[in-house]
């Protein structure tokens, strides 16, 4: 026992522990900044073709951490997976972002169905390649978005600033909108369980637009559902870390604490690292913050950041990440500048 | 001295008071979702002719108050009026959002002038002629963009999702970024004493774009311009009442209202309003909050969405209002139902 080695120090930290260096990985990490990705890219056809090919999802996948020794890799794939394996039509246009089909309340019925299994096994496919090709150390990442995120490019059909189609129905009529946030949670439920069985070591769910929603409904349209997965893959995989990443949180950050006292908790650039470690309970792990446009900066700014965001959590548990995804015009030799920041070196 | 009148409600929430009632007002309440304003913008010409015509000007400005007899007026104007004074070209095209001049380090010193007189007097004659045909017990609130929001118009040239071209530039050339906010925070105070001058009795700040900042930049971007701009006009006019409305402020909150402690605070749509008044000074006066989209919604789930911020805010002064502007296509009766609601009529 004695012998055994120390566990990689993502699962240490996402655990509540306090490896010696915080683990460092980044939000999209497998993507256009990096010319590697853009020749993959090049090739795959649409960009959902790419998400479902075993193979070149497993290679981008890859790629981040075959070149920067990154201490997890995340499943490259999309949170619009799971409505599309639900049988809606959803295409990615360059240059415009997703369309969705739209749905409404007399919609929800139909949508309440297993994902299709032709579709998801493609993705199960690439997690188990990814977890055969990478190191034993490094820990795999698998992912959805929560049921609110999902909800606002159904409910609008495509991207929105302002999720107005969905707050307005979830305001309009809560019922059928409470009956497609069931459906979205089962389905997240069965994805996230999917990828774990394949080999995910990790799941984070990604409530990108949760930020706008007044507290209230933050607690109904996020907080409830959010718990709800936690607990259903939970009860089947008992401690598997989680990361719930609701960007916008504000000053609502408290409440999801509390409900969801045993993850880790992303938080976005806006966050403000002193007051959210000041407010949340010791020993709850934080992961993110970093100003993505810091990383594009470089530099003494990049420098002056990150000093900023490991201050503030020095004394718990911490994933370095970004507080968003990594911009495709980033320099890779600033990424290269964050990995020597970070590790000391 | 017994029998002088009690100060209008608003000034009385926002001097820390606690009147019987929480006054109420709108933002963007002279706007596009009256048809009365609608028939005025349709003769107007370009939205910026209807800004410097001082008679349709003050004519908008009054519409909402006499149709629905709320407790404030808001002067019609718009935040790109600063920059226009300072020289640059801006037009608003239908759909599309404003287009500015775009700005970088070099064009930094020549707009550094005074304000130009054509243009802003034509404001202050709005300001005037509103405050002669506004009941006197109703105040007239002048406004300005804050430094850090212009400054994300001017450096993309336009309205931006993410600012990054702002967020870029301050981390890219700190000392360039610096000067161009010292010149906007000159040209706010000329601009908010101007208004005052010519019957202004509140004034408001708006850091719409403040939310995305990391919390050290938010201090150095937002809050010490905020303060310095505070400063100056309470030098001319102490005690003058201020809003500041610094939207998406979220965890960042709390270092705001230190750094702010005798102004109104405005809070957007996504604050906890439970969590903000847990954590808030007691007595500091409170703004805002309720979501546009209930308002659009009506009904039951307007109920809820005014009990929600009204219990919330019941021991503190608290100015009822939107999280962000009214959206054009809230229905009347549902402005009325408002007012009825917050009137406990």
């Amino acid at each position: 026992m004695a012998n055994e080695p120390a566990p990689p120090i993502l699962l240490q930290a996402v655990r509540g522990g306090r490896p010696p260096k915080p683990p460092l990985w980044l939000m999209r990490q497998a993507g256009r900044y990096l010319p590697e990705y853009r020749a993959v890219r090049a090739r795959a056809g649409t960009f959902l073709d790419l998400c479902y090919d075993p193979d070149l999802a497993a290679e981008v996948t890859l790629q981040p951490v075959r070149r920067f020794g990154f201490d997890a890799a995340i499943l490259f794939s999309d949170i619009l997976i799971v409505p599309h394996a639900l049988g809606l039509d959803v295409r990615f246009v360059e240059g415009e972002g997703p369309q969705v089909e739209r749905v409404s309340a007399g919609d929800v019925a139909r949508l309440d169905r297993p994902l299709d299994a032709a579709k998801v096994e493609r993705v199960y496919e690439a997690v188990a390649a990814v977890r055969t090709k990478l190191p034993r150390e490094t820990p795999l990442i698998g992912f959805v978005g929560a049921p609110w995120t999902v909800a606002t490019y159904l409910a609008a059909g495509h991207g929105t600033a302002d999720h107005a189609d969905a707050r307005l129905w979830a305001f309009a009529d809560p019922d059928s909108f409470a009956a497609l946030i069931d459906v979205l949670v089962e389905a997240s439920v069965a994805h996230l369980l999917g990828q774990v069985a394949a080999g995910a070591d990790v799941v984070q769910i990604f409530d990108s637009w949760a930020g706008e929603l007044p507290a209230d409904q933050f607690a109904r349209w996020c907080i409830t559902p959010l718990v709800r997965i936690v607990a259903a893959i939970r009860h089947t995989h008992p401690g598997l870390p989680v990361i719930v990443f609701a960007r916008g949180a504000g000053s609502k950050l408290q409440r999801l604490a509390e409900a969801l006292p045993d993850v880790t908790l992303g938080l976005d650039t806006a966050e403000d690292a002193v007051a959210v470690d000041r407010t949340l309970a010791k020993g709850v792990p934080v992961q993110g913050n970093l100003d993505p446009l810091a990383l594009v900066a470089g530099g003494s700014a990049l420098e002056q950041a990150v000093a900023h965001v490991t201050t503030a959590f020095a004394g718990r548990p911490h994933v370095f990440n970004l507080g968003h995804g990594i911009r495709p015009e980033t320099p890779i030799a600033h990424v290269e500048q964050l990995v020597r920041i970070v590790r000391g070196g």
